[in-house]
């Protein structure tokens, strides 16, 4: 995948690294929290998420060791998994080891496929009452006999570590007013990544491709607030790669394996890649390869900046979960969020 | 302002009409409730927000009528009124003779400068506990010693008529949630100017032009969820009008008078102009005109329709209010809003 690895960074991300520094991360600046950054083709930089999320998760941990030292409040995660899914077991054990490694609090309600939805909800009751949890997340999807929503609406705000109830998102479109408590993970992950990246937003054509409520939407309110000019693509769109051609970043999140292709882009434009995408490979043992909404190869070569798929916004997002409990805790001490990077300037 | 009175429709809105209609209003299309419309230049009509306000104020007096006949609720709309500003208590006027038209139960709560805030707390929260009232609006401004958004938050959601709410604004950018109860009544006037005058939004580019909390981020949200791919233009924007341009639809919502010019806009192009702003004149007598955002007579000979100032979106902003109070009337009846031309399809 990173077929070249010269350090060649082009002027207008700011990054100011020396050449030479193949198959190996380079700090790009010093001047704020130290980020991996390499090339992956002449004048494309890698944003790498995996080591950013690790920088993240890193800082969380110090900071909730901080809170417990100073408050007594240690952060406190619940997740609330029904049935079986393989893939939902998975996040929710990753999730869970996240929270372990930064030294969280955890509380884990497993339920059969065959649970009523007046037990899930008794059971977002007991969370909301237990001062030990600071967020609660309901991993989705939840079978089909219960109605999510009724269940989703029982989180108490202050514990609605997602972002997603309609205060919290309410809270972060109105410019001026109250701060959301929690901002959705991705979509936090997205603007983290930019930021940490030195990647200017202000003043920037930034094209959203999806407007999902767990990433398009957000995602493209977060960049409106940094002074983006934001337009969002969906299905619905006449002419999708006129609208891509114009933009300074592109943030693509539409479920499509490669979709977006090379010629789509303006050169030296920045690519945040949400898909993960799997696509049928007869070399890997697997069968099969995960890939982003953005034909990569072709991408590289225009770029300036870029996610991969794995190692790109993936790992940003349990480390924004991890984020927003910790900034759930502060908020139940009285405390007020920490200045996180990816908190956009309120007007 | 009206140069030209040609009733010569161009074919791309979708009206047919015969030619020769000069000087008086024209019925665009049979299917749907009469529009007005007229021609203020070759291939521009002129969208007439007075006269579409007037039939949705009639339609609000003809469903009111019914709720009550058929449920015996009246809908009931309060005023809170603080000082004595000329331009304050015009509106309210306006907004309590509008009301008043409509057969609507009508409360007034005027308070001078040196109400406290605890005061007006108390009156919001007499107003929500009073079941003949089912929108409340506070207007604003209020007195610097006021703490505003301490006093709003006050309004139960099921009687904020104005729908700025959190968790109203919130339920308007999620996507198949829960129905916002009210929708912002500019956004909505303009959305409904719109429709009722058959302009195709679905898969056009839409360019707005503000981000404010009550009518740029509100509408572009409205005009997303109806599948337009749109833009939302700031302050911050750089090329303003290179965005323009290649707009199909602009919604104009910057508070500069004519600042947007003709050569801006694509041929063709459909302009609602939110823009109310005073402007010098040596030959009205007050002294002064009232102009849009957009300059209105190079702006006729490029677009297809476009909004005069005033008598375009002006008028519908009252007529949405009341269309709000209904709908919050038929809530608390436990009957669903009215499938109002302004609600967006939710997917």
């Amino acid at each position: 995948m990173r077929r070249f690895r010269l350090a060649v960074v082009t002027g207008s991300l700011g990054a100011s690294v020396l050449a030479g520094f193949a198959h190996r991360p380079v700090v790009c600046q010093e001047s704020v929290a130290p980020v991996a950054c390499s090339m992956v083709a002449p004048g494309c930089r890698l944003i790498d998420g995996k080591a950013i999320a690790a920088q993240i998760r890193k800082e969380v941990k110090e900071q909730s060791a901080d809170l417990l030292r100073e408050t007594g409040v240690q952060p406190g995660l619940a997740v609330v998994l029904v049935g079986d899914r393989t893939d939902s077991s998975t996040y929710v054990r990753m999730k869970k080891r996240a929270a372990d490694e930064v030294g969280f609090h955890s509380v884990d309600c497993k339920f059969t496929e065959r649970v009523t939805e007046q037990e899930l909800i008794e059971c977002i009751r007991s969370l909301n009452a237990d001062a030990k949890v600071h967020g609660i997340l309901v991993q989705l999807p939840l079978p089909r006999h219960i109605n999510e929503a009724r269940v989703l609406e029982e989180i108490r705000v202050d514990k609605d570590v997602d972002g997603f109830s309609a205060a919290n998102i309410g809270n972060m479109c109105l410019r001026g007013g109250k701060p959301p408590l929690a901002v959705p993970c991705t979509p936090a992950g997205c603007v983290e990544l930019l930021q940490r990246s030195n990647i200017e937003v202000r003043g920037k054509d930034v094209v959203v491709l999806g407007r999902s409520n767990i990433v398009g939407m957000p995602v493209a309110h977060l960049l409106q607030s940094m002074d983006a000019t934001v337009t969002v693509c969906h299905s619905r769109t006449v002419d999708l790669p006129s609208h891509v051609r114009r933009a300074d970043i592109v943030i693509a999140a539409i479920g499509n394996a490669e979709m977006v292709k090379g010629d789509w882009l303006k050169p030296g434009c920045v690519v945040i890649d949400v898909g993960v995408n799997s696509k049928p490979s007869s070399t890997d043992k697997r069968g099969y390869v995960l890939v982003g909404d953005v034909d990569f190869e072709e991408a590289i070569q225009k770029a300036s900046a870029i996610t991969p798929v794995p190692g790109g916004v993936g790992p940003m997002t349990i480390a924004m979960l991890l984020k927003n409990t910790l900034n759930l805790a502060r908020h139940s001490a009285g405390l007020a969020r920490l200045p996180l990077r990816s908190t956009p300037t309120r007007h």
